[in-house]
């Protein structure tokens, strides 16, 4: 018998019938001698329904009564699954983040959990109940509600599942696990069994819509065994595990990842100095703008190219604050481009594995695609290209690296 | 500077623009330099949505997990008031009934308030903010919520006011006050300025759908001052207060109240013998009817006729149980007849006037009305007629009793 933390999100508890098939899910867990701690959100639009009257009131609405607004969505869903857990005849119990009690710091809307007191949840499991605990909110310490902002009902989870020391923490969704890459790009990716937390972190801010970072990184930290899972459909999904030594022959890359949210600017002709790179993307930054990609070139003639890449929708923003800087720092000109797709191998084989960028720049030449820029990290290497470009790249890539064949060591087994 | 609970109900808050026109309200006695705290309901139908959303789930919803839906309703009304507040410019913030707290007992769906603890309350109050508290809702000693049953808004300000030693706790409603008997029944019904719990209590019982009984109950036992006004018109409403000495002249009447909701039955022919009212009414009670009047004559030939009257919707299944019953007890038979109706005259002053009971049926005789049942109590006395005469009746009594001239003392002032 293990300890068991279910996370399910909007989408799969939309409706009453899905609730009902959450509720089956649970129970199968249940009944198969499993302590269980269902972790939900708020039922499909119905976040959204609560943002849209606050906005009716107020134009920016106070972040405290925003909290308090919209909790009551997951509230709502525990006590609703709570009801057919009990239909089936299994004990349950719904907790709001305050009633866990599920600390935070005070930052309404966008608060970070410090500390989750799991006797009130220990006494509840002995005694036999299915925990259902409402995702994305808490209280601060004078017991003001507060939430964890998007995406925070996997961080509830991971943080459950720490703070109870559970076997396993189940993340469903509607993908029935992680790929080597996007299946609807290349015929042949694969559900990978097991994926590493960094080599997530690095999928997942690619746009691999999965998981929260902030969950991943939570589930690294306190080494939770992560594990991504369709709703409603049968199936291993994919377990996220600290590095993994067991594998006899680790796979050098584990997935490709890519994303065409992004678009180019580049000043050209700054003049090359100390602070350059700060007087240009210090504003950027004061702007709420986030840059990705970063790439100064070695200079010629005194002067140099700044290039990076940011959100496709800050493009315009972006570079009306760039015509101011580009005046002031006597920059020749400022150019934008936003027909770019980012693509990335990412693998934590590639740490012990030389030649990993060769093969990607070579698998990426033979089908005449030029790279616009590169950046690399430990376990990741993107390159910029132009957009209409990046199924092929995908595509070279993956077959380069053989993510297509299942590893020797999994077809063992 | 004085200290107002100020109480909304669903329909005052039942959308944007009606929570709006709320906060308006309250902002203006902010304004005047009051403390204010405001106690409100879930938006109109909201509470019903939830329910029905509930019972889509189960057909009996577990009661704990009831109350943790149903609380929700509440919850986004105090965050939206909170919100229409700060945009203008009133610091207010919203509480939950389990951060006020609210202590309540483990009845779930019918709670009964415990304890309030004020401090929390009274140190926001000193900061300068208004409270915003959720209605209806509590939670146990073990911290889990509670509700307080339909209409617990009404008891939620009161208990609030008396926690607080408030100055006075307003309850706004869709009428302008308490009337000497329903308007759209006598042309001549007036407002009154002053009416005494106990008569009130009377006259809710009634059928003056004004505030919830219990409500009233609990302002009675804890001396608050309550005072019934029009959410969205202004005026005075009217002050429900103790027994008032000050006024010179006492009106002997406070006004005239009827139901038209109940249906009476008579066993006959009823063997004259201890026990009997037992025999009759025990098994009526086991069906979870409720008895109002009821009359018992004394017997003739060693048989009596027993006579009560139950809600109109509860005939059938009473009549039911009373076939049963009178087999086993050898009574006569059982006759029924809904088409009755119940008139009162309510008024602390007929406890020092003799009389009013034979003015009562003086004008009643006048308009050639038989009565088929009389009870009386200290404030009241009830007649029960024929459906058809009750406006005539009403009209008559109203007259009779010059409840539509302003009473001396009133004028004077």
């Amino acid at each position: 018998m293990s300890l068991i933390v279910q996370k399910f999100g909007g989408t799969s508890v939309g409706s009453v019938e899905r609730i009902e098939q959450v509720a089956e899910k649970v129970a199968k867990f249940r009944r198969q001698g499993h302590d269980v701690v269902v972790v939900v959100s708020a039922m499909s639009g119905e976040t959204n329904r609560l943002i849209e009257l606050a906005h009716q009131v107020q134009e920016r609405p106070v972040p405290r009564e925003m909290d308090v607004l919209i909790s009551t969505g997951e509230q709502v869903t525990t006590a609703l699954l709570s009801m057919a857990l009990d239909k089936r005849g299994v004990k349950a119990r719904s907790y709001t983040g305050g009633q866990v009690r599920i600390l935070t710091d005070d930052a309404h809307t966008k608060a970070r959990i410090r500390e989750i007191d799991d006797q009130r949840l220990h006494a509840s499991l002995a005694e036999g109940y299915v925990l259902v605990v409402a995702g994305f909110q808490g209280v601060d310490e004078h017991g003001n509600i507060t939430t964890l902002g998007r995406g925070g009902s996997d961080t509830t989870a991971v943080a459950l599942a720490a703070a109870l020391k559970a076997d396993e923490c189940q993340i469903y969704t509607d993908v029935d696990g992680v790929y080597t890459t996007d299946p609807r790009v290349v015929d042949g990716a694969r559900r990978l069994d097991r994926i590493t937390f960094e080599e997530m972190l690095e999928m997942a801010s690619m746009g691999s819509k999965v998981l929260q970072i902030r969950a991943v990184e939570f589930a690294g930290k306190y080494q939770v065994p992560l594990r991504v899972l369709h709703s409603f459909q049968d199936g291993p999904g994919t377990l996220i595990t600290l590095e993994d030594t067991q594998q006899m022959e680790t796979p050098t890359i584990a997935g490709i990842a890519f994303n065409r949210d992004e678009a180019k600017l580049t000043v050209e002709g700054v003049p090359d100095m100390p602070g350059i790179a700060y007087h240009i993307l210090g504003p950027i930054g004061d702007a709420n703008i986030e840059v990705d990609v970063i790439v100064q070139n070695i200079s010629h003639d005194k002067t140099t190219d700044f290039t990076f890449t940011v959100g496709r929708n800050d493009l315009p923003r972006a570079r009306e604050v760039l015509q101011q800087v580009a005046q002031e720092i006597n920059a020749r000109e400022v150019t934008a481009d936003s027909r770019i797709a980012k693509v990335s191998v990412v693998g934590v084989g590639m740490r012990s594995h030389a030649g990993v960028a060769s093969q990607m720049f070579q698998a990426l030449a033979e089908v005449g695609i030029n790279i616009q820029m590169i950046t690399t990290s430990e376990i990741k290497i993107s390159v910029i290209i132009e957009e209409k470009f990046l199924e092929l790249a995908v595509r070279a890539l993956h077959s380069s690296f053989g993510l297509d064949r299942e590893p020797m060591d999994e077809s063992a087994a």
